[in-house]
């Protein structure tokens, strides 16, 4: 809250005052509905109880508010996964279109199958894979250059399916979560199996959460000069991956606490999930599952993206919830 | 701010109303000098009007909250750093309660200077010497875990020759200043050459600095399960070293922006002020100079800690300010 010494702090003290005076009826309407996306059902119940326990002063469920973190998962989580990840479109677009001057690819397996758009033969690589290609499509950028690039093939690239940008296929019902989290002194954390700097690029416009609460796999940097100037170059080889085990070690490097709620939706969210609901106190684990094959896609156990079984069949005892999409979201898109 | 959709919104928008409109005096007070501790001159007025410069809207220098990035080195710039540094007389403690157990250490000369408290022996090992008794003093426990031997320590060791806890040894003027760019819309974060878990064990505390917005040097951390939990633990085995061309790197990989202000004491941050003040628009690269042996410590080139010569020459060239502690700070302290 800016009620700290401040140049402008009388200003800024006065024009919120106002505001607040003015539109008392406004906030107490917001208070009413935080989920307006969100069917009434156990689910919804579940986010407004562990919300209101952890803030409750007094309560036996209270959580100081530098203690509320909470990570979420991107992919299937945040927003559509299906049928491949956006950012593995991403990289297949780059890797076509480099593909030209790099002839020794050819000799690749992995390499000849991103060039051949044979998704199963990407698939076959694995995360791993996944991130060799990512290596090689976005090698000898500066993260600054490499999000730029990103960003623009973002505001370029259109979904097949609805004809929408990645970044619209978010689910609305998660940003109502993400929102109502920050508005009770949460911070919010997106934990991705995904490139971390492909996730920041649009993180802070489309989920409010900045690239420095964004935990995700990554290249290693090498320092360097150019120009009389100090210059990163992003290397094709891959110096963590914030996947499975992964990611209760991203979050304890990068985070520094254990978090009191995670959101994910497959199997690579299971140690995270763990790793956030096996701390004392108040906790909440939520797997979003996609079960909604006319408004999104349904999948679980069969899926080579977001495979979703150990997760699933120890939500009971673990105490999770399994969101359905189907039953629990009256709608799954901003857009409708 | 809590404007957003709330369970609580109501009750904490009344009461922030009321606070307003009871305290203008205070805050106009407040606005009217927040740099108390600084004396009047070229620095002080360097930084509000870099401050100034990059809150007004329209103005040239603008620049958007969202990219209001801070950095701060912590040992010399945020509290003392000699005779060594406090994490150093952390890290010996350690070694020598540890040591009856460690037999094998007797046969490595780093360990035995450790042991033995000589401190030309142990500076002899560089960083890696120091990482690697760090390792060694703090290896086998989770983050959770070590943070809370950490703050343990911190809570019971006092420095010699003031006879105050380590905590209490930081500079009032500096604690000024990380305020001042909060109430103005900056994301700050301590970029340590330091492990990273020790800083955070107080920087929440201390500064104001939660653990996310701590960069540091880091140990690997093997996640394994005990009891039917996922534990993590740390390994004696350095995984990144935050200092010097390490600094531009820890940066990316963890705030993901390049930073419009930094703040350094040694040559260790020369690369962080470089790449901070390398970027477009308006910058501020500023450097605590220790010359002020009375009221703390004067060093500068011949310092085996905080050895400062390069940044200090190039200062001028680069357009950094140098900071006189005997002259552009009023008091030291909180304490006075």
């Amino acid at each position: 809250m800016p009620l700290r010494p401040s140049i402008t702090g009388r200003r800024q003290a006065l024009l919120l005052a106002g505001a607040l005076l003015a539109a008392p009826r406004v906030l107490w309407a917001q208070a009413a509905d935080p989920l307006p996306s969100w069917s009434p059902g156990p689910r919804r119940q579940a986010l407004l109880d562990f919300v209101a326990s952890v803030t409750t002063e007094g309560g036996p469920g209270f959580v100081p508010p530098a203690e509320r973190i909470a990570v979420f998962d991107n992919d299937g989580t945040l927003w559509v996964e299906q049928p491949i990840y956006t950012q593995l479109t991403f990289i297949l677009d780059r890797i076509r279109a480099l593909a030209p001057r790099q002839p020794e690819w050819q000799q690749d397996p992995l390499f000849r199958a991103a060039i051949a758009g044979d998704m199963r033969g990407v698939a076959a690589g694995g995360t791993e894979g996944l991130l060799r290609l990512a290596g090689a499509a976005q090698a000898g950028t500066s993260p600054e250059e490499f999000q730029r690039i990103a960003a623009a093939w973002l505001a370029a690239t259109r979904d097949r399916r609805w004809g929408r940008l990645h970044t619209e296929l978010v689910y609305a019902p998660m940003l109502e979560v993400l929102a109502l989290l920050r508005a009770n002194g949460f911070t919010t954390f997106i934990v991705s199996g995904g490139g971390v700097e492909f996730v920041r690029a649009f993180s802070e416009r489309v989920y409010g959460i900045p690239p420095h609460q964004v935990v995700g796999s990554s290249f290693a940097l090498a320092p360097g000069e150019a120009d009389g100037r100090i210059v990163l170059t992003r290397e094709p080889r891959v110096d963590f991956i914030d996947d499975g085990p992964g990611k209760p070690v991203g979050i304890a490097r990068h985070i520094g606490k254990r978090p009191i709620a995670a959101f994910g939706n497959s199997d690579g969210d299971w140690h995270m999930l763990r790793y956030a609901t096996e701390g004392p106190g108040r906790r909440l684990g939520m797997i979003v599952r996609h079960d909604d094959a006319e408004r999104e896609y349904a999948y679980d156990r069969q899926s080579h993206v977001g495979r979703l079984a150990r997760a699933l069949d120890e939500a009971p005892a673990r105490g999770w919830h399994v969101i359905s999409m189907r039953d629990d979201w009256g709608r799954i898109f901003p857009h409708g």
